[in-house]
C-alpha cells in the first residue's frame, strides 16, 4: 500500500510518499516541501500547491492521501489561512479520486515516536529510523508529512488485521 | 465588465454573476447557492464547490472574481472550515486564469447599502433594488454574493475613472 502524507502550512507544505512493502518494511519513495512566497497572490500560491500535489499523485500513484487534522491555530486569522491550504490539498486528492484520511497530531506522534507530546526533532529522528534513511528528512515539514503517511499505514494495517480475524 | 461574486460558507456558498452594462446599469445574470450536506466527506464537498464554481465560470465567462475577505470567525475551528471553502473558491478562479479581488465585509455593505454596519435584510433589499429584481434574492448567501460582485464593479469603475483623469 502506498500513501501520500501532506503536512499543510501557509508558507511551506511538506509531502512524503511512503510504501508499506510486502515484507512489512516501510519505504520512502519521495519527500520534500512546497515553499510559497508570501509576495505572490494567495490564489496563485494555492494553485501551485494544487498543481504540485496533483503532479505527485500522478507520478507516484498513491492509493490514499493522509493529512493532519488541525483543531488548533494561534488565532482565527492563521486558522483561516491554514484552512485555505488544507482545502486545496484535500481537493487535489479528491480530484484524483483518492480518499483523504485525517489524523490528529497526537495520533501521528504516537504512531511514530510512541509518545503524543513528542518534540519536532524526535519525530524527524524516528521517521529517519523507520524509513531507514541515511539522514534526517529536511525540512521538518517533509518529516512531518512522512510521519502522517506512516501513521496512516500503521492504522490501515491494524484495521486490515482486525478485519481478517 | 462581468464579475462573479462568491460568498463562502461551510454549509452554503452563495454565488452571483453581475454585469455592468455600457449604460451603467447593473444586470444580474445568475445567482444561487451551493448547498452542502454535512453528511458527505469534506473532500467531496470541497470538490463539489470547485466543480460548481468552475462550471459557472465556464458558462458566464466573468472577467474577474470577487470574494469576501474574512478576518472574523466565531472560533479557530470554524475559521479552519471556512478557510477550506475559501481556498477552493480562490483555486477555481485561479484555475480559470481569473484574478481574485477580496473585500472586507464593511466595504461590501458600504458599497451596497451605504452603511458598513447594515443588517442582512437591508443588504438583500438593496441588492434587489440595484439589480432591478422583482423579488429579494434567496437565500441570503446569494444576495451576499451579488453584493460582493456589485462592490467590486463599483470599485473597478471608480479606479477606471481615476485612471482616465
Amino acid at each position: 500500500m502506498r500513501v501520500l502524507g501532506v503536512d499543510c502550512g501557509t508558507e511551506c507544505t511538506g509531502y512524503g510518499v511512503v510504501e508499506l512493502a510486502a515484507d512489512s518494511r516501510l519505504l520512502c519513495l519521495a519527500c520534500g516541501a512546497i515553499r510559497l512566497s508570501p509576495r505572490e497572490a494567495l490564489a496563485v500560491r494555492l494553485a501551485k500547491i494544487f498543481d504540485r500535489l496533483g503532479a505527485l499523485i500522478e507520478e507516484y500513484h498513491p492509493e490514499q492521501v493522509a493529512i493532519e487534522d488541525v483543531f488548533y491555530a494561534v488565532n482565527v486569522k492563521s486558522a483561516l489561512k491554514l484552512g485555505q491550504v488544507r482545502g486545496v490539498a484535500m481537493l487535489a486528492a479528491s480530484a484524483a479520486g483518492l480518499v483523504v484520511a485525517e489524523y490528529a497530531p497526537l495520533s501521528i506522534k504516537s504512531a511514530v515516536v510512541g509518545y503524543g507530546q513528542a518534540e519536532k526533532h524526535q519525530v524527524q529522528h524516528m521517521v529517519a529510523l523507520l524509513l531507514n534513511l541515511e539522514s534526517v528528512p529536511e525540512p521538518a515539514d517533509a518529516a512531518d508529512a512522512l510521519a502522517i503517511a506512516i501513521c496512516h499505514l500503521h492504522t490501515a494495517a491494524t484495521l486490515q488485521r482486525q478485519n481478517a480475524v
